[in-house]
């Protein structure tokens, strides 16, 4: 039977290559650009340029999770936009929280993107007492001590932590009793979580090293 | 002939997949933390579980680079990190622009992760006339119309565009003329570039979007 490409199947994609993950949300960037631009069909060989990857990487990549291309036509953008979203979990609004409202908590609070792709910043956190009752960018900002209580009352399941790194794991600690289930980490420190828990670090330097490494070897990036 | 670890013979690494370059910033911050711990040497099982990739992974990527190990006795930490730095082109510190100083701007100059990794940021740029002549976490900052002479003059190679999405293509613009090697674009827009600049883009939706995949998935984040 032909999975319907609109309504995968609930798969165990436990499996499923870190780096194809990180692909999954390139070309979900790529197919939103393509329909914003009127373009309603794309293929492996398309796609592949604008990731800079093979069209057999493509296909590849999007087997994984689901049979999506159509024999003479490719893919339907907006189609596959879908069961990218609803494979990555993003086809529904995604409740964050944010701990910390300095320069970077601010910044990610004015952040377009994080609205754009689903995701919610509902409450933000902060030690301060001059920004606790305040509100930044239109989000509150409570006080530390009630973080665990109002998570947990809001049912919200991720939080980005934006707080200096010598703070990061008491606010961590807080976040594991709050049953968050997801924590995006902005502090330049590994997090110590139980294994309930999910965490992505978002290392800035990092990207710079990627950058100074094509730059040396003058290598196109892709 | 056996290359010497301590000092790579400089070799054509545009076809090393760009996954392995990614995990080459991850093994190098393992490496560092091992080192902060007093710990000397590791092997490639020991570094496969703190990036929760197979040891057979981890010699295969490093295999890309040089010979690293030594039998019996695994890598050396401090030689290994030595390699890894000289192969991204860190072993030097690289003088940085950055573009815009609302509140990521500021982000990025307090982000001390920059430093350690071999980041300096030495002139910051903005349109906001109040803002020019002014000094933010100590580094001076300068007027647009200035960027392209102060980057040439300083030989600057490397440049962070932290400024509203409407405005990043103009100031790549300018960067394209200023000489500049490698753009880190944090706008959520795709810039259009000549072949010979590099850039990568910081997306932080999709960090966002990882991290919902290993949730609803429920997946070991490695």
């Amino acid at each position: 039977m032909k999975p319907d490409p609109a309504n995968p199947q609930p798969t165990d994609f436990q499996s499923v290559p870190k780096a194809v993950v990180g692909r999954l949300s390139l070309y979900l960037r790529e197919l939103q650009h393509l329909t914003r631009d009127g373009i309603e069909t794309t293929n492996s060989k398309h796609l592949g340029i604008l990731l800079g990857v093979t069209p057999s990487q493509v296909r590849k990549d999007l087997a994984y999770f689901g049979q999506f291309g159509y024999p003479g036509i490719g893919y339907r953008c907006s189609e596959l936009i879908g069961a990218i979203k609803q494979i990555m979990g993003t086809d529904a609004v995604w409740s964050v929280a944010l701990i910390g409202i300095g320069n970077l908590g601010r910044a990610l609070l004015r952040y377009k993107g994080f609205n754009r792709q689903g995701f919610r910043i509902v409450a933000a956190f902060d030690a301060d007492p001059n920004l606790v009752g305040q509100t930044v960018e239109g989000v509150d900002v409570y006080a530390m001590d009630i973080l665990t209580e109002t998570v947990k009352q809001q049912n919200i399941r991720l939080a980005a932590i934006a707080v200096p790194a010598e703070a990061s794991q008491q606010v961590a600690d807080m976040l594991i009793d709050s049953g968050v289930e997801g924590i995006l980490n902005f502090a330049p420190v590994m997090l110590s979580l139980p294994d309930t828990i999910q965490a992505v670090g978002v290392d800035l330097a990092m990207e710079l090293e990627q950058l100074a490494f094509t730059v040396v070897n003058n290598r196109k990036n892709d």
